[in-house]
């Protein structure tokens, strides 16, 4: 039923909100942040219920491919689709979206990330079943996770119009892409249960993708035409590392979703995050009794609601520590309030402006 | 005028109260917890303006001479004194009585130590003058610290009659060493005046002090007898080995001054800590405009009234930190809440118990 259904897991982009753990040579993806497998293992882990190996795609940064590979190597090798730099969300899906269709025509193409965290696996599969019988009457399909909160972090995706029921669920036209909002109206979005968060999940045939991008995205659709003659010439290497790099970067919410018809959504209550600083890494981690959540080689005495993890090789001792986050790295510690997490950007900003990049 | 004056600086003991910077093999008196002198460089800096290197002796453990010696070069290698193995105060002044004795039978000997800190170095070496003038009556003359505060960590002299004055100091008879009190006697004591804290620092005549061990220790006595002859025998090694470890340990307060006659006590301000746990430390560093005592390779931002001290190699960052003191070392940290830092014993007890002894 779900025969020509492929995953695209994105897993390039370093990433240092999680630094000292993130690195530019061991990105967030790679991380082993919620129990003993990495997020691009839980990412695979999740799709293997509903698809093979063989239909799974990764798209990545050329130095990331022998990570990821070794990290799960059911993985065909062929299906590591490298790109030569990051040049925005659209060129990578078109990208894939141009090798997938080569390989089959009628595949629908299920775009997802490898740096967020899905709690509800089973509701995952089944939204991609969903998406997948959606995507199969001509939609661009985004996935809409419904909020449990007032994030002023996401993006927002407001509905219109119901156009059907897919599985049990329901689907929707999009009446707008709304960006990050301040508090305010954070709390009116919640409040008015028509808008869900814009997780970057898409699920689309890879003929509609290649024709919206036809249409909105004329500089992008030359290359990968180009990329297609390259194909059949034998001269994709070197077409890639000449045309690449030319193209302008977009994202594939403002180059395509904001401006295509036919988009649907489909809200869906996941358990998702997308694990943007170490607050969220410790909400999604087992806490003890006294809420702690301890990884390594730990001591803590009368320490409550704090998350230490010893990645140091070193030994970590806590006494009275609450509501902190601690991690420690061989070359870099972490000592943080819980609340103020986010903020390791500004640490990362000053190692940036000082040169450390061996930090970084 | 004090050409007979020699300083005995205690700097044994292992002490672990400032783990995990002190280990086992890296006592507190060879860190450097103030500034860029280490706590033995310190003692010794105290004194030289008073006595010559020549006139200042060490005794400490056998492992311990090459980097004490190595800390200040200065001191001539025959004023190590070596104990074999730490039989309490009370036998390690006796033999270092015994060495000096025959030294200079005239001898005034100062006994001090290398893990205290002394802010008031001038008054310090006043007292010392002083204590030389009353030491030549005869008197056992300990030094009281006059208290600042309620302490329930030291022990307490409480002082007699007034016997004279030396210098601009008043020396009293003691009538009392008292132990460690709780908090409400602590508060009594500080009301009532009369007390001091027992520094631990006393100036006699070697000659009072051998009189008083052969008179209230007969075993030590006899022990140093022992010595005093394997040493005219050139027999005083294998004599050591021999005789030491057979000595009951004991305190020179339990052994000695609470029993012996003519003892006098001169309460002083010396600015005076006995560096006991690392809340300890950090009052005597300098804090900047957010209280925060920082050393090594540190990022803090929003942090206040910490210590942080990076000596692991390594770069310490912290986050909206308060109240914290922060040790980093090669193979431990620990991170604390500041008025718990005397905890630090729970966690040794811990790493012994569970046979962890390289990190002790």
């Amino acid at each position: 039923m779900v025969d020509n259904l492929y995953a695209l897991i994105m897993a390039g982009g370093g990433g240092t909100r999680l630094w000292p753990m993130s690195r530019q040579a061991h990105p967030k993806q790679m991380l082993k942040l919620v129990g003993d497998r990495s997020m691009f293992q839980l990412a695979v882990d999740r799709l293997v219920p509903l698809l093979p190996h063989a239909r799974i795609l990764v798209v990545t940064a050329g130095e990331q491919v022998e990570g990821l590979a070794a990290q799960v190597p059911e993985l065909p090798r062929e299906n590591f689709i490298v790109e030569p730099l990051g040049r925005g969300t659209a060129s990578c899906i078109g990208l894939a979206a141009l090798h997938l269709h080569r390989r089959d025509p009628g595949a629908v193409m299920a775009v997802l990330t490898a740096d967020h965290y899905i709690r509800r696996t089973d509701r995952f599969r089944e939204v991609l079943r969903a998406a997948h019988q959606v995507a199969e009457e001509g939609y661009l399909v985004t996935l809409g996770i419904e909020p449990t909160h007032p994030a002023t972090g996401y993006g927002y995706i407001r509905r219109g119009a119901g156009l059907g029921q897919a599985g049990d669920f329901d689907y929707y036209a999009v009446e707008a892409f709304v960006e990050k909002p301040d508090a305010e109206r954070a709390l009116a979005f919640l409040a008015a249960e028509t808008y869900a968060w814009n997780s970057g999940m898409f699920i689309w045939r890879t003929q509609v993708i290649l024709d919206a991008i036809a249409g909105l995205m004329p500089d992008l659709d030359a290359t990968l035409t180009a990329l297609g003659a390259a194909l059949d010439a034998g001269e994709y290497a070197s077409a890639l590392a000449e045309r690449w790099p030319a193209l302008k970067k977009e994202t594939i919410d403002y180059g395509i979703m904001e401006r295509a018809e036919r988009v649907a959504v489909i809200p869906v209550d996941l358990g998702w995050s997308d694990v943007g600083a170490w607050d969220a890494v410790m909400a999604l981690r087992d806490a003890d009794d006294a809420g702690n959540a301890l990884s390594g080689d730990v001591i803590a005495l009368d320490t409550e609601n704090s998350m230490i993890m010893a990645e140091g090789q070193r030994l970590v001792t806590a006494i009275g520590v609450r509501d902190l986050v601690v991690v420690d790295t061989p070359d870099a510690l972490l000592i943080s309030r819980r609340n103020q997490t986010q903020r390791v950007r500004d640490v990362v900003q000053r190692l940036r402006e000082a040169g450390r990049d061996i930090l970084l």
